[in-house]
């Protein structure tokens, strides 16, 4: 019963959502049984439905579907077989926790490894912000406001850069949050963190660019994204300051990808030095600096470290989105480039989609500009500075002697639990069992790393409340050291 | 006085947007004078303020920006001096409509040549629909009731292939509107007809085309899009009946672009035997059609025929939009794909932007469902067919003798003058003095077309109100036969 609070805010009015979901009347009689267990059963798999969403009764649903309660019992019955539901006599029927999620879109930004539209459950997998804390009744006002003040000649086709006052909004923000040195003439509104590599592939392949080096251990999806623009990639190696110099320059590419802010999955900050000789870099080889700032906004200790933008923009082209700090379903980012990237990356936006959608451009201006954005962002970072000290804790007391790495930001830790707890496979293996989803630090290394015999976990927590990151980690204790799993 | 219709149902609302447009105030005191004039140039160039638009008073102007009156009065002098703006004595400020704005998104689908978020004045530019019918309340309710219904998981990553209720809302309706045959796992949402032709052209590459053929005279935005996306662009002539299949075969290309429901710009329907022909073709080569669909929603004397890809779904990717029937700025549209694309083409959407904004799509699919959009589509098709009596008149009272041809559909006619109109050239440069904005069909060839003498105009109608209608056609007969313009 803790586990249904995917619905909470959403009210009455989800259940109207059944018949959508679940489009099982349109089928010819015979077959609306098999329709509707292949719909509820797919429903769930992709996240669709959550996990923890407690379903209405085979009564309720029969009548919102239009189908015999006959078939909405077997229904159930067969998927909690299954173990996509869970049935508790006289309590209901609920989507399981435990079910894995198929991961219909890999999201960019490296550490953005959540599957779509699905509740986490107790997993730590990381990359979600709490979609709950999303500011409905804000969002809904500026959505109002956006669309009572745009003039009808803002519904025709939009600028493919962006629309002015949200440039200009953002540009502000970035100024202002990250030190972004951002002329609105040099921001390219886009659809978030992936596009913007795939644009700036595409853009680097017609200046000649065969390769960009990317971080190792590092985001698989920008590594995939930049290959589909045609690069190669070269993993090169991290060191305690951040991409290591010496390597690159043996790299070939001309061109580095960086989340100096907040090393994804490391958890580092790049040091001074390491931005002031990276730039160096950048400059004796004409090359490019994509900066992935996807959590700068978060910061935990001390004020957050400036954007490497900031200190030579002709030489860094910043990406950033909303994901993280509003909701990824937004598909809202943006990109600042250098003036000499410019017309080629918006050419590329273009032949891409012409430009967002200029309504929810509007909105977002309005959102930005009104400070409703700031409000969420503080709102927001009580919440998670709150969560990460909250699993920093549980993990001490249920694993004692677990070192946490990484600063204190963004959205997920960096865990070594004591050797005891390996190899780490069997522990996989037993938290996955156990229902709490987990991804290993080794999953975003370019080459098997020297296995220290030690479990690393990159944990994601922003979108657990705090009393569900204390039975998540009691849940992996008691799996991990029972009798049975140690035998 | 008559042209101010722009702002008219978004209220009072409007005038807080112009600190936005014109970010004076943030410039150093010296330079404010000067950075108002070329924001408000900028501005009014890039049809950010329509055409036709009143402007404050510079008083109230000045209150708002906080500047001094006297930098707004020296702004409105200057800019009247270089005819941005038109001012009467006593009556106020407009922006004039005779301004060429900056075409700064050159849209998909061929027929759509409108400058982004510009009012066309009095222009028959042709490719955008009356933005002004827009349903502003229905969408917004929409939007409201999209966001309450939405479980907060439906705020993460979104499935590239498109929110599944909204897959299921577009399959019903083309199914229904078009006779598309579509199950939901076809279709793949994204954000219009440009998309969807990148996307093809992506995927048509990666399977071993070189070339796709696309008709002459048609849209060259398909051109544009099909090269930036790497295939040869192979033109291929027109008859009465459609793409003439025997030129097609000569091509080399295995895959052809058509408007078969309204040929774009030429205005014609291809013939059941046509579409038998091609079919036959793209079997025997084992290749592709790629169905735009443009604007197969309007159709005013009889009922629309069905879309090509009923005849063969396995043979036909139908690619259409909301940019004609609600608003290009949406940026949201569908591909209805072969089985044997899916999953490539999907791949693209994903590594374009990973899917369309969430949120967009609950609202259309609530939109689709709740029957907003086909009473949206009644009441433009009403209002459309109106005005294409209405210019088809006007053109016989002033133009007689002019010929109009291409089936009652779509949102543009095209007319042949007669003779004495001639040459095309002299008659375009008169046009564009009076401020009446005109394409000639022979923008759209892909080489010089035999030129007869005749003037040849593709002429949209549906963004013009009845009057405005004949009022333009009034102005462009006046300047065209007036003594000076003879000489």
């Amino acid at each position: 019963m803790t586990d249904t609070g995917t619905t909470s805010d959403t009210g009455g009015g989800w259940t109207a959502a059944w018949e959508l979901l679940l489009p099982t009347a349109a089928a010819p009689p015979r077959r609306r049984g098999r329709v509707l267990q292949s719909a509820l059963r797919e429903a769930v798999r992709s996240g669709r439905i959550a996990a923890g969403t407690r379903l209405p009764s085979s009564r309720e649903l029969a009548a919102d579907l239009g189908v015999s309660r006959g078939l909405v019992t077997d229904a159930y019955e067969q998927l909690t077989a299954e173990g996509y539901l869970r049935t508790a006599r006289g309590a209901g029927t609920w989507v399981s926790a435990i079910v894995t999620t198929v991961r219909a879109s890999a999201p960019p930004g490296g550490q953005e490894r959540a599957t779509p539209g699905a509740d986490p459950g107790s997993g730590f997998l990381p990359g979600t912000p709490d979609l709950s804390l999303f500011p409905r009744a804000a969002w809904s006002a500026a959505h109002r406001r956006a669309l009572g003040r745009l003039p009808h000649s803002g519904l025709g086709y939009p600028d493919p850069r962006g629309l002015r006052e949200l440039r200009v909004a953002v540009a502000g923000l970035l100024s202002r949050r990250r030190g972004v040195v951002a002329d609105p003439e040099r921001v390219v509104i886009c659809s978030g963190v992936a596009q913007a590599m795939t644009m700036l592939g595409l853009t680097l392949g017609e200046l000649g660019h065969r390769a960009v080096a990317v971080e190792s251990p590092g985001s698989p999806e920008h590594t995939a994204l930049l290959t589909a623009a045609g690069m190669a990639v070269v993993p090169v190696p991290l060191d305690a300051e951040g991409l290591d110099p010496g390597a690159l320059t043996g790299s070939g590419a001309r061109a580095a990808q960086l989340t100096p802010s907040h090393q994804f999955p490391s958890g580092i900050a790049y040091s001074a030095r390491r931005r002031a000789e990276l730039l160096d870099w950048a400059r004796a080889v004409d090359g490019l600096l994509i900066e992935d700032d996807y959590d700068g906004d978060f910061r935990y200790d001390r004020a957050p470290v400036g954007a490497l933008q900031g200190l030579d923009p002709a030489r860094v082209a910043y990406a950033g989105s909303v994901s993280k700090s509003l909701a990824p379903g937004l598909r809202l980012g943006w990109l600042v480039v250098p003036d000499r990237l410019a017309a080629r990356v918006v050419e590329r936006k273009r032949t891409m989609d012409l430009g967002n959608p200029a309504l929810d451009q509007a909105l977002l201006a309005e959102f930005i500009t009104r400070a409703d954005y700031d409000r969420h962002l503080r709102r927001c970072q009580r919440a998670y500075r709150e969560r990460r000290d909250v699993l920093v804790a549980a993990l001490g007391e249920r694993f004692p002697g677990t070192e946490v790495s990484g600063i204190a930001a963004g959205l997920h830790i960096i865990a070594r639990l004591p050797r005891r707890y390996g190899p780490e496979r069997a522990f996989l293996g037993r938290a996955a069992r156990a229902g709490v989803g987990l991804r290993p630090l080794a999953a975003f290394a370019h080459e098997p790393a020297r296995d220290d015999g030690r479990v690393a976990l990159v944990m994601g927590y922003a979108h657990l409340p705090p009393a569900r990151i204390v039975r998540a980690v009691g849940l992996l204790a008691d799996a991990v050291v029972s009798p049975t799993s140690r035998a």
